[in-house]
């Protein structure tokens, strides 16, 4: 069976090529009579629009493009579920793309959605990203970006983050108000702003509290449950004293607690444990793990309707940077509730 | 500055148009000299190829789409990890799309990913997935297909699976090798194949080993933490007697573990525990949980390699389905360890 094209909608119903075309499209130039026309005589000759070349005259692919440094991450897998809400919500698909924190990888995601023309992307960087060609890229192209979580301050670009510093001083106020006086805080030894945000946290609620900030207590390292070990163990041999731990992030704070847990101390009567993330494994360990919420849902939503904000701001021209910052929630459990 | 097109680098090398589209697309029948002055001059005069247009032409994205049930667990966002490392070493982008077990949304995402003119597609069906219309329509278009984990039977199309009888059967085994005699089941209420084929290993491991089958013991629900908390509630109120629980998946078996937990019962010198998919909260929890490893990057990186596979037959018109089936592994944890 010969395919059937525009051409033959045009002859079926005499009018040009151009005409069927643009009716195909929703041009408004064409009235809304011969577009009906159009679709009935399409439907009946059962001609399929090849969606890839329309989308290149129109420019519209309905494909909304989400990088994210790694989905086995609770934190950002729920993030996506909210942009999928909102985005779904308004007509949008959502394709996903996982850098694996590989600034060479997230480089490859985003030539890949630019190439399949997507109608915007939502973007969280990589703990390697110094380079920002690509996202230049991106807003060289007049893709609508907008960053979540982790964003590059020095673009301009709309953002949905969590407020790290208050996190911080969320949890370290916790410690502080269950009678915890001795805290360690294990931070990372790379430069990333959300932790040297939360470790910033850490050391005003100290001394807004008037509790010395000794260095001793700050370790830097890696974060997962090994370091997390690591961490307890080497307490131990430099017989450091401490009686309470805030990890992070919540793999840290695991970590920590099962070292604890192997060495007997008794959470949290002698140590008690706080994390970050709220990780969906914390209410499931025992004791279960206090944590910071960054209101993962809210921030996905938050950040689905930036995108939809600025691709309506792109057709009136007026593109201005939003930037959103949410508050953490503390969340108390048994891992650190003493009194 | 206007733009650089083909006809530039055509008229700069004086040669035919064709001759440098061909060239920049790497045709069999142009000179590696001329590719070579094409390449050289189009990098020159700073040319940049419309990689749509080109994919257009060429039928190649170098893009792989990933349809996935949920990436908020573990198994599946494993089996990715493993697909991403085979297909990322041979030059393929992966992009991901989640169906949230919605038959709706699966099709949207076959439908953005055909649009799109992925090389290939990688797919797990939702439990919703009775109408196949979306996958018979990648067979149509003869865009590679395999499935992973949960595939079409009907539809004849290579796929990666895990040998679910011999998981059940191999979980039932163990708890009755340590001892435990009145075995609690959990099983789905819908007609899920993976869960169907559990429930008769565990039905064929009793009977192997000489145990009755109780139709008591049998319990189908849902399955998530609080379905298992609900059948161990249940479980008491009707004074079931059991000594083991082997649940259809771990996240039903935490709940289990946990209302075990609330009512002191202990784990496992009174009730063992197992689950099934090795979800990483398992090696978190206290006591640890026995489960079922499923061997997720290998049955990705097997899928990746099927779809590769099948990428080369389509050019020889070798095209065979092959079904691969992994064997489930048996991880034994505190819950279940009474010997």
């Amino acid at each position: 069976m010969k395919k059937v094209t525009i051409l033959d909608i045009a002859k079926e119903l005499n009018v040009t090529f151009s005409t069927v075309a643009r009716a195909l499209n929703d041009h408004p130039a064409i009235s809304a009579a011969t577009k009906k026309a159009v679709r009935e005589t399409a439907e009946r000759l059962n001609y399929r629009q090849n969606k890839i070349a329309s989308s290149l005259r129109s420019g519209r692919t309905n494909v909304i493009g989400v990088i994210v440094p790694s989905l086995r991450v609770t934190f950002f897998s729920s993030v996506v579920s909210g942009i999928e809400q909102v985005m779904n919500a308004n007509g949008y698909n959502i394709l996903l793309y996982q850098s694996n924190e590989s600034l060479v990888k997230e480089k490859k995601g985003i030539e890949t959605f630019l190439q399949s023309r997507v109608d915007g992307i939502l973007a969280s960087i990589t703990t390697e990203t110094t380079d920002y060609s690509s996202y230049e890229e991106i807003i060289k192209r007049k893709t609508p970006l907008v960053f979540f979580d982790r964003a590059i301050d020095q673009l301009n670009i709309s953002s949905v983050t969590i407020n790290d510093y208050k996190g911080g001083f969320t949890a370290t106020e916790h410690l502080i108000q269950q009678g915890y006086k001795r805290i360690l805080h294990i931070t990372a030894d790379r430069e990333i702003l959300i932790f040297r945000e939360r470790l910033r946290g850490y050391i005003d609620a100290l001394r807004y509290y008037g509790l010395p900030v000794d260095d001793d207590l700050i370790v830097k390292g890696d974060f997962s449950p090994e370091f997390g070990k690591t961490v307890i163990k080497e307490a131990r041999l430099k017989n450091l004293e401490y009686d309470a731990v805030f990890a992070l992030e919540d793999f840290t704070a695991m970590g920590v607690l099962q070292q604890l847990q192997e060495f007997n101390v008794k959470i949290p009567e002698e140590v008690a444990v706080i994390g970050f993330a709220n990780e969906s494994f914390g209410s499931l360990v025992t004791p279960q793990l206090s944590t910071i919420d960054q209101q993962t849902i809210l921030m996905g939503k938050e950040a689905a309707k930036l995108l939809l904000k600025l691709k309506k701001a792109e057709l009136t021209q007026e593109e201005k940077p939003e930037k959103i910052v949410l508050d953490p929630l503390l969340i108390v459990r048994a891992s650190s509730r003493r009194k």
